[in-house]
């Protein structure tokens, strides 16, 4: 891979962000390599890490320079960092960011970028439930989608902006996908946003029964709550802004969640055999779907699959 | 590991039946192996894969002579079976199966075991989303826990054969604990049969949203979905048999899970920030204590943990 961009600054530098940081590096996607977070402490770890040549103790100095800036922030930050760099920003810089909601960063880009520069929205839909500096890697990103939400623009410089990003995240090993970015807030909400909330509550909810102790659902987590606890160990402050700023769509298809939960309630409830049964069967295709489309292996994994 | 019993018979022999099969005959825990299932390709299979000495056309045959008879089929059909090899149990036998709701197994168990015979329910924890006697294997029950419900008894016979039978999972690799059938299946509730209901539920509603194709939910899986969908790809006859033998845990469980989400919901809708950060930081800290009971690593493992 050739270099892409001359100064890459990196403004956040938890788990993506350095991580972005390793795989940008591990493939030469950049001459330079600027970093910034709000904590001292993540700065000396990033600076002891050796990820970048350059940590800067303000945004404003990370971003100066910089031909892609990209934030990797909490989700409900990213519009007002975004506004504090806006005016260090070079002629001709692109401006992008990893969060998981789309619709309020393009808002934010929208309203503050300024004339020539290139603001593209961006989701790696890449990660674990681990968090910092420390816990990033650089194939985070090999094999995944990385979904940019480009403005409504058509000009020849801003389409070619988009498309050194693209290559960008393929050289990380990411495949890219363009999509509206409302869409992608609703697409996600489904395979992500709504995937985490259940995970949480259903944690939550088996930590407050009264008759089943904790060390007892540690000890049988085995049978399914493992894969949830795992899910529900995700960045406490990430997951609060994601459904804070992708609320609309997350209430929607909760709503539907909801009203399919309570059907399915009903048919046990009254002993409905065969509509338990139609719904399993179905749910089944769909998981092989998903193997058949080369998204999963369909090998047994010892020792990590759930179980009965 | 000595031989414990002369003749184990398995009746059913779908993942688990095979796979005790298996796991009994590679710790020489048995000197013969009978085993029956309903369906004639099975009974091919098992004979085909070698996995019993002696594969039977009726149940009764399987169980004739068996000091140990362990019954696989999906869980409604336990009890039945149990009528109906009753008669063909060898004075002082071990009567169990594997089935995920106790209770129901317990009351038949004890309506039908003829004097002499030993039954004790019993429930590994353990399994894959694969079915048939193909997908079974030796190594399913290392390392997990096998929850034994023994009968109301002390005489030291009984005593003598729930601590046989303890000695089998032992030598299958599972760690075994005693409990309360009742107390089982509240256990399993919250553990295992939510968490398959949640996702059977949720791949269903994505299945049925308008806006998002399904094969935009399949390509973006890896978002959280993913994990959903093996869970939700398990034995859709099983899991049936599952939520309307444990009815009563099952729907207790769901309402409290369901009053938490209309919470949850409710703190989302009216941006109460710091009530989403509070249960997802509490939320985390329970995975924390799963990782530091060894329940399971906290390494990261590239490429099989969800993303954001």
């Amino acid at each position: 891979m050739s270099v892409l961009y001359q100064r890459l600054a990196v403004i956040g530098c938890g788990l993506i962000g350095s991580s972005v940081l390793r795989a940008a590096r591990a493939a030469g996607l950049a001459q330079t390599y600027a970093a910034y977070d709000r904590s001292a402490e993540v700065r000396s770890r990033v600076a002891a890490l050796g990820l970048a040549d350059d940590v800067c103790d303000t945004p404003q100095a990370a971003a100066a320079g910089a031909d892609l800036v990209l934030i990797a922030t909490p989700p409900a930050a990213i519009g007002p960092m975004a506004g504090q760099i806006a005016a260090a920003l070079a002629p001709g810089a692109t401006l992008t960011d990893v969060g998981s909601a789309k619709q309020a960063v393009l808002d934010a880009f929208e309203a503050i970028a300024p004339e020539g520069v290139f603001a593209i929205p961006g989701h790696p839909v890449a990660g674990t439930e681990q968090s910092g500096p420390d816990a990033g890697f650089a194939e985070l990103f090999r094999g995944r989608w990385a979904i940019l939400c480009p403005l409504p623009r058509t000009d020849a410089p801003y389409l070619a902006a988009v498309a050194r990003l693209s290559d960008f995240w393929t050289g990380m090993g990411s495949q890219v996908e363009h999509m509206d970015a409302r869409h992608h807030d609703l697409v996600l909400a489904v395979t992500s946003h709504l995937p985490h909330l259940i995970a949480y509550n259903i944690v939550g909810t088996a930590a407050d029964l009264e008759d089943v102790t904790e060390s007892e659902v540690m000890k049988f987590s085995a049978g399914g709550f493992r894969d949830f606890t795992r899910i529900a160990a995700s960045d406490p402050v990430m997951w609060r802004d994601v459904f804070l700023l992708n609320k609309d769509a997350v209430l929607e298809i909760l709503a539907r969640f909801t009203e399919d939960l309570q059907a399915l309630s009903r048919a046990i409830r009254w002993g409905e055999a065969d509509k338990l049964e139609a719904l399993f069967v179905r749910t089944r295709a769909i998981r092989l779907g998903i193997v058949a489309a080369g998204q999963e292996s369909a090998e047994p994994n010892f020792g990590r699959n759930r179980t009965t």
